[in-house]
């Protein structure tokens, strides 16, 4: 298939590396406003070639977006008016109420798929991109029955290609479900960066003192602020209850702390150690990056 | 040296692995209330013969306490009640202002070390220990002006056979630091991870929509409650400030986040955005895991 990536970040330049490898890309358009991010997508190969959005659009098989979410909506809506009855749209964004919601009443609403890859790295632009960043994770497609039969054997196509597992989702409940699993995370690893950062002036302090389980903890604070704002922004409900719930929750811990009640905390430590078992399954889908590189 | 080593989990079995290793310690004598901890330190050749405290105390040129916090001080008073003049004691745990306060007027405070080795892994027990796990990473004595020449010396060669690099601290300024470098991690990742477990009920949900990211944020929720709720009590004055200035940022963001204010939420982030400088020096001093193990 003639494919068109439009943005040619980590999620974009991953996405071209493994459907060139797979043979279902043949020819790779790339279209990114960022000109060091089309130059370099041609330095490393991602794509064949740079054209405008218009142009990409009417000579495509199949469009990918992955762009911020804040720009997804003007994108796809000019798509959707551009392309032929042949093309399929698939995006990749980590929000998609207020997507599926912009595209609802669209004509060509059937041609676009909209799906969100769940993978990434705290890394981004076209030199994070890598093979195999997508292998056994999840994809998440909503409203599966406004896509057409077609758009749905493209899309089974490419995450085939990208070795994901593709599950099905209102949107509504997908962004519920993100806020707490992954918006969440990224949260409060900002503001645990921010917090030491503000407190420990002497940065050689945090250096010194800080080992492998902080730098874990808080790795999530190296994340992209242009690509994470707009995500915030449109998932600003759900989000909020999310970090309400965790804030409520380090209150009380806060509050038995300073009574010294030991038992209490150590029971909410015990219920939280249950994660391991779901941290487990997750350790087991996920190939070990040697491997994949 | 003779060596007995107080405490047969990650931290003390790791020591006396190293300790052998090195050829700091000639023969290894082990204590532990736990008897499956005996039992596999014995099988897993982490010491040479299991002892009570007290015999323990007797044999030793060195003696290394690897216990949890809340048990130190009673353990220490023992100890140093115990010990002849040429016995050195030296303890690892977590916080130190009390453990200080506590030995402060023992006549043989001089052949006390207060050290704390920082580095761990959230796995404990015996089986979780391993050689290299100090390895480029952090000591931290206390009050290095109550200690004696000798005693000095024997950690210094202690430390050097861990490859750690030592700095010294005053113990209150260790207890604050650690709260906000450490402790704090530890104390978010907990209710990170109880935040999500009470929303997702069902834990195929978190299974499905976590990536790497979600692990690795939550990683330390798999701590053990009876390691660290003693550390939290005994820092909890530190630690309970620490807290109050993470819920603060949170409580910020949330309201940013409700303004749909993106441009301050983007500022917060990108402020954030500096811990990246400290963990890449922080990658730089751990070596890999496969080259230690």
């Amino acid at each position: 298939m003639r494919t068109t990536v439009i943005g040619l970040g980590l999620i974009g330049g991953s996405i071209a590396i493994d459907l060139r490898k797979a043979g279902v890309a043949t020819h790779l358009t790339g279209v990114d406003l960022n000109a060091d991010h089309t130059t370099q997508a041609l330095e490393l190969g991602l794509v064949d070639e740079i054209k405008s959005l218009e142009e990409a659009a009417l000579d495509a098989d199949l469009i990918i977006t992955a762009i911020p979410v804040n720009a997804i909506r003007t994108v796809l809506l000019k798509l959707l008016d551009l392309i032929s009855k042949d093309t399929i749209i698939i995006d990749t964004g980590s929000t998609k109420a207020s997507i599926c919601k912009a595209v609802a009443e669209h004509p060509k609403r059937s041609q676009f798929i909209a799906a969100h890859p769940l993978a990434g790295t705290e890394n981004s632009g076209p030199n994070a991109a890598f093979s195999g960043l997508f292998i056994n994770k999840t994809n998440i497609i909503c409203e599966k029955e406004k896509s057409s039969a077609k758009a749905l054997t493209v899309a089974d196509q490419l995450f085939e290609a990208l070795q994901m597992r593709t599950i099905f989702m209102d949107p509504i409940e997908h962004d519920k479900h993100v806020a707490y699993v992954s918006h969440l995370s990224h949260v409060s690893a900002f503001l645990l960066g921010q917090t030491v950062l503000d407190i420990e002036k002497d940065e050689k302090n945090i250096f010194n003192l800080a080992g492998s389980g902080f730098a874990s903890t808080v790795r999530l604070a190296k994340s992209s602020p242009d690509m994470w704002a707009p995500i915030f922004e449109q998932n600003a409900e759900y989000l909020s209850q999310a970090l309400l719930e965790y804030i409520m929750h380090l209150q009380k811990f806060q509050y038995h702390l300073m009574k010294r009640d030991v038992k209490e905390l150590h029971n909410i430590m015990t219920n939280a150690n249950h994660i391991r078992a779901v941290l487990e399954g997750i350790e087991l889908k996920q190939p070990k990056q040697e491997v994949v590189k």
